[in-house]
């Protein structure tokens, strides 16, 4: 597996993940500006990656502004970054906390050492994430039965994070354990992240993967005897609200109606301690071109109208399970949320 | 709106679909096995549509075998034309219809006479199908609210049909009495019959609409405050569970969850009587490639695997209504049917 991102010599080199699986590709971003567009293009994407990014985007950002009114300038930054997208709370989270190291540290530091400071932050959030993901995995993998037919949404893999994956991490763990029958891999338009880094990611290590388009999975669970479902989060409320890439909240309806659990697996980096419920996530709406044509090619009269929701949330009530680091949270998800983040440092 | 299909001189000229919206196209179908591989390939489409193209190809069958063994050459034909797609009921349905016209001839009758007698069969099928779609349109325009907000899948208009369409006649019929505030038409993949068909139908007559994905649909329902869903239909069981294109159950299960109603519109031809239920209607598997490429254009490694159902089954208990051109059916199906058939000639 190619790494997401390679943080060097304080440049960042993103792998171009809309030129998956055709061209492997890195974009070396020099800014922290670079790295809110690679954000905003999706060159990098998956929340657990965008919030590993951006902690690297700030420690540029740092060496950008280092001089008279730093903590300003920073800030600046940082709002500019979280600005990048909406929905995923890794990136304002990542953001947040490494601000907090340059505003907390002290006056005395000088800006060689507060950077190198902010840099080994920076790198812990990202060996952290994969550390994270393999704990997850391990919590993920227990909750598949033998010979495991599992279906999944979106990517939500080694390519969306630092490493290993959150969804795909729980398969990835549940494989090598030879748990794993099939993994029926939702297409996932508009960006066809399922049918291009999914497939590429399993079809890698070996998984049985077989591609649908999103229109067939309340189908195919029913026809194959799909066991679960496991996906990513973007952001995740204290009752267990949760956003993900449009199309998980059908996919979850498809679950309940055949009455298989429905699983989130997210580090505890997706929570957002201040949203009650889904009425507190903010849903980003994403230009309609992206609906309108796939790669190039226009597919519809180029004059119609569209709606497209980047993300959508699925309630509480159609989750089974949230897979952390800290263990699988159970409904009632106000309760299990609270005890993790109690036991949080 | 241009005519689906053009029967001239013994010819059969199919509008080809595959083609739009891009260009306009009509394929000059000159043996009754050319027809038989336009259906195959889509080129054209759309249950009530492929009814009438095979009546039309039973008439240049017959031209074909006219001789000795007349009839025995003209099953084999029907049966061919039959195994073309095995789902839409529509296409058995018309190519037994004109056999019997063959099989109870007069033994006196010249061939000549026997095909001009089978041709006006076929006419009266075309004719009918679009007077059908107009009543069908005036029953289910009723059961819109005013300002409605409605949501279709694939494509069940006037290409769909020999005009006018099924699940699109009843949105033309209520956008004639001003009730349509917007139509949001799924996309539909693999083949992208909302994206091209639909929204070509809907923006050459002004009706609003708007284009999501398939994996938008529950989400759009919640978000946009859909007031129902229509959509057309290739078989319907004597229980009500109908068979119509992948995405549909899907479709079905988002409503319910809204709790907006779900309808089908649908001629009496698309009924099955023969079949009891979901388990006695076939569901056609086509190429993975369908899935892998759109266009030419491979969106996923070549070497994956794929499960590609052209259509699902959504269960009689999600169908709030079933618009025929005999009235609305309601639930239980089982009786509502049993009264529409009563009153078939």
């Amino acid at each position: 597996m190619y790494a997401t991102m390679i943080w060097e010599k304080g440049e960042l080199a993103v792998l171009d993940q809309t030129k998956l699986p055709e061209k492997t590709v890195y974009i070396t971003c020099d800014t922290s500006r670079r790295v809110k567009e690679a954000i905003q293009k999706l060159e990098v994407r998956g929340a657990p990656a965008i919030g590993a990014a951006a902690a690297f985007a700030m420690v540029m950002g740092a060496e950008e502004v280092a001089g008279s009114n730093f903590l300003e300038k920073l800030a600046k930054v940082r709002d500019d970054l979280i600005s990048a997208r909406p929905t995923a709370v890794n990136l304002a989270w990542a953001c947040h906390k490494l601000y907090n190291i340059a505003a907390t540290a002290e006056p005395s530091l000088t800006f060689d050492i507060l950077i190198k400071r902010m840099e080994d932050a920076a790198y812990k959030i990202y060996n952290d994430d994969i550390r994270t993901n393999k704990k997850m995995g391990e919590y993920g993998a227990e909750l598949l039965p033998h010979n495991a037919k599992v279906i999944t949404h979106c990517n939500a893999g080694a390519l969306a994070t630092c490493g290993w994956g959150t969804a795909l991490g729980v398969i990835r763990s549940a494989h090598k354990q030879g748990k794993i029958s099939m993994v029926y891999a939702d297409e996932t338009r508009p960006l066809l992240q399922g049918a291009r880094l999914t497939v590429y990611e399993l079809l890698k290590e070996k998984i049985p993967v077989t591609l649908i388009t999103d229109s067939m999975a309340a189908w195919t669970i029913r026809q194959k005897g799909i066991d679960c479902a496991v996906v990513g989060a973007d952001r995740i409320a204290l009752n267990g609200d949760t956003a993900n890439k449009i199309g998980t909240y059908g996919l979850a309806l498809a679950c309940r109606a055949q009455g298989i659990p429905f699983y989130i697996a997210a580090p505890s980096s997706t929570f957002d301690f201040t949203a009650q419920s889904a009425k507190d996530i903010p849903i980003e709406l994403r230009d309609g071109e992206e609906i309108k044509r796939i790669g190039e090619k226009l597919i519809t009269p180029a004059e119609v109208q569209t709606y497209n929701p980047s993300f959508d949330i699925t309630p509480a009530e159609l989750i089974a399970g949230i897979i952390t680091e800290f263990g699988v949270l159970k409904p009632p998800f106000g309760e299990s949320i609270a005890q993790m983040r109690a036991k949080m440092p």
